[in-house]
């Protein structure tokens, strides 16, 4: 088998065998196939799609490039969440402890903020001390003790993700179904859970600005996880604006905070309970949505939720007193408010640029190797369907550096498209798949 | 400018611009720009295309990462010929002493056996002691005392091609019509030739299987010739089975020999006198192509073109003897008849196979840096057309190793197609483009 064969065969437009797949990826994990090579043949997948077979087979390739956990003796249910990623969100941060206060077990392997979408990592990092780099073996043990756990991909999951992911970053290929579906299912089927829920967004802020784009990636999705029995659930939620108002890492992770403590922004808190009303489900914990739903609201307000959070904390070796004193998060310097210049409803959001801004302040990575700031971000006010006057806040900028404020802030006004008619709000939740 | 940001426009099928395609040429030589992002867009460039002026602006990029040599203080006219390859292709052999026979200048870089291809350079090492890596300098005085002179590509002539080429050929993206045409201009025009005649082949040989997309490359390398004003004369040829008899180093520097002694086969004659001719009208030396063909009939019937061949070999430090006496040059220990299993016409012939059973043999080259074995090939006798008896000789095979002769003949048997029907023979030269 010679790649160059390959990555004709897929140039070409035709379907790739099981083998050959295997070959490419067992051949890119080991050094033996080179990148270019590889690159190659990425844009031809690109360019020319690949079935759902082809998807499957690269997702177990993928899965199979490393250690697959298993946690089935731990005797409970492992339910975990995943999102396409966006702006503002940080669900995980809520779902996570909210779900393992129920009892079901949370094995949430997490990313980094990319391009102007942010990462749950970065925002736990912002904790003092939180150590987000567990081995295998520590993600284990708090899993047991604590009931969730959430790391970066180590070296022993996935690492033809972890090689391809890179890869696809520098070569214009990220934007694409079958590697996108590839890239999320070997990671997450790597990670010892039995069941999924995945939060696939679309909008103006997401990766798939279209909502057909998005269901045909959640389907995909779910046909690789039955096709390797695992359950899946897919929400194709809106991306139209920032989820929330927080966006940038200490801001939101308060925000996560404050939902826990029942004061989180309705749309947040509302996506929230509905992810996690389907995870208890999954775990047969709720009977139904609705029962997963009540269940989610209880777990706010008896406190356990937010008692869970400071468990996970203290396990990962971070402050928990973060949670009454937000002080001791790192904060950007300055705040300066961004004004409407014009009356009327906020009709749309260019969501990207809004996280574009954010990365600009220093929250987010243009590179892999970008030292990010923790404390700057932006706080959002105003959201479409929002009436507004002359001189309303649009968005409260958070930074340490006037320049780039400055920049965000032209980025951020050209963002927000103004006009007289009155709109409605887009719908948050578009879709449940299954 | 981002590389990536490059990548993706080419993806999605815009037009770059002639400052985006300059920034990835540059950055490509120099080693900033990854090879792993020149693999994605090559990919983008094969399945998106490129305009005219993108090509041209790819060629003049390619051009310009080198040295131009300019002869035209030699005060005479400069002509070149290219073929874009096939099997049994040794045209340059005969055609080099035979136009500088006429008092034009041909300065010729050529290139080695790639795929199922030969290369005039490994011909002529067949020729004890014959060095192809002249300097530049040498290159020069080699044509101003004999008329011609043929090289490799040397580190100063288009350096970007010469990386871009290696990375094209490992990564299934050397059959596009832009990348070749930029490649084979960008070199041709680098090399001080003022005027060049293309032989594009076509055919079940030739990289270029339908005839269309051959007129397209032919018509696009004249319209980068005359963006940067040289003259450019474009031939189709047939490639449906190979040129002339013989099919590996040594043994099709034998039939050039025989040509310019007059000897040679009909159709290999032919098109040496047919592209000949038409160097002869562009160096003004012959007032028409008719004209053109009989100065080469004449060149030949007197021996001046064989006096040149001689010369040549002399310049270039090869033993010029091996023109009497062919047993000098490098033989296969033994050979083999392959007979054909039943009577009938040659219907057609797949000629990409028969020139991977002689790469097969050693004549050719899987990888760059195999090393190759002078003396093995094919005698072809039975060509589309012919009629064959049951047991008549189809091929003779020339090889040193008997395994790898059986796989050869297996090859070679399942090319021929044989049946009951007369056919004609494919026309040889299919069109002229100007």
């Amino acid at each position: 088998m010679r790649t160059v064969d390959i990555i004709a065969k897929k140039r070409d437009g035709h379907e790739l065998g099981r083998d050959e797949i295997k070959f490419v990826i067992r051949g890119y994990t080991n050094g033996e196939i080179a990148d270019y090579q590889v690159a190659a043949l990425l844009m031809a997948i690109y360019l020319r799609g690949m079935s759902s077979e082809e998807t499957v087979a690269l997702t177990e390739a993928m899965l199979h490039s490393g250690e697959i956990v298993d946690f089935s003796e731990l005797g409970r249910p492992r339910v975990d969440k995943h999102s396409t990623g966006g702006v503002g969100d940080k669900t995980s941060l809520v779902i996570a402890p909210v779900v393992a206060a129920a009892g079901v077990l949370v094995p949430m392997i997490s990313g980094r903020a990319l391009a102007h979408s942010g990462g749950t990592l970065d925002k736990l990092e912002s904790i003092p001390g939180f150590r987000t780099d567990l081995s295998l073996a520590e993600f284990r043990s708090t899993l047991e003790n604590v009931g969730a756990a959430l790391i970066g991909q180590t070296a022993e999951i996935a690492p033809a993700d972890k090689k391809l992911y890179a890869l696809r970053d520098v070569t214009a290929t990220v934007a694409c179904r079958p590697l996108m579906a590839a890239s999320i299912m070997s990671k997450k089927l790597a990670e010892g859970a039995s069941g999924l829920v995945l939060d696939v967004k679309t909008g103006s802020g997401a990766f798939l600005k279209n909502e057909n784009d998005a269901r045909e990636l959640g389907l995909l999705m779910i046909s690789i996880a039955r096709g390797l029995n695992k359950e899946c659930l897919v929400l194709i939620t809106d991306m139209n604006q920032p989820l929330g108002r927080a966006v940038g890492n200490s801001l939101e992770l308060i925000e996560a905070i404050e939902t826990l403590k029942g004061q989180g922004p309705e749309d947040f808190n509302c996506l929230c309970r509905k992810l996690s009303a389907e995870m208890l489900v999954m775990a047969s914990i709720s009977a139904d949505s609705a029962a997963g739903g009540q269940a989610y609201d209880e777990l706010i307000s008896s406190g356990a939720a937010l008692e869970k959070m400071r468990e996970i904390i203290k396990a990962q070796a971070g402050d928990p007193t973060v949670i009454e004193k937000y002080d001791l998060l790192p904060r950007a310097e300055q705040t300066r408010d961004l004004l409407s210049s014009e009356a009327g409803y906020v009709q749309a959001i260019d969501t990207e640029a809004i996280g574009h801004a954010s990365m600009l302040l220093g929250a987010g990575r243009a590179k892999l190797d970008t030292e990010i700031d923790l404390g700057v971000g932006l706080t959002v006010h105003a959201r479409i369907g929002d009436q507004v006057e002359r001189n309303s806040r649009l968005v409260t900028i958070h930074f340490n550096d006037a320049e780039r404020a400055d920049e965000a802030a032209n980025d951020i006004r050209s963002a927000y498209k103004i006009g007289p008619a009155p709109v409605d709000p887009p719908q948050l939740i578009k879709a449940v798949l299954r």
